[in-house]
């Protein structure tokens, strides 16, 4: 079994081939680090146990306090000219 | 201006050149076709006005019901090596 792509050490790129750099890990992923030991990523809020009239949880999955939104999407829009954003909680 | 990359004909690549598919349009974004007219996709969940003790919402940006999780996420996490799935609201 070959090496995982990211075990392998990284290589200069030759002449006439093209490195290409994906934001979130090869095959087309979006969520590049969060919790990556899960099969899934799938959180639960119970309404009741809100603490704040309204909390916003990410869909961008970059957030330093996920499920939380932090703001990163803001950052993420601006690099990649997305239009992601938080779900609001309004208890 | 020159034509947004989605309106250009499809091009053969040339010899010494590499295709790439971004499974999210070009430049690392999350989300490929969902209200993209929009600025920042936000929306707000009214716990109060739940219907169901249990509400799946969306955070693959692949959902035909956006922002309700219609299972999609499992395609895309099949297709991609992916871990991503929904976030839970329970009234
Ligand atoms: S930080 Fe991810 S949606 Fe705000
Ligand atoms: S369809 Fe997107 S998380 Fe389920």
């Amino acid at each position: 079994v070959p090496a995982p792509a990211a075990a392998r050490a990284p290589t200069r790129p030759r002449r006439g081939m093209v490195a290409v750099r994906a934001e979130a890990g090869a095959g087309g992923g979006i969520n590049p680090a969060i919790r990556k030991e899960e099969d899934k990523v799938v959180d639960t809020v119970v309404t009741g146990e809100l603490a704040k009239p309204l909390t916003a949880y990410c869909r961008c999955w970059r957030s330093g306090t996920f499920p939380l939104c932090d703001g990163a999407h803001a950052k993420h829009n601006k690099a990649t000219g997305d239009n992601v954003g938080p779900l609001l909680v309004k208890k």
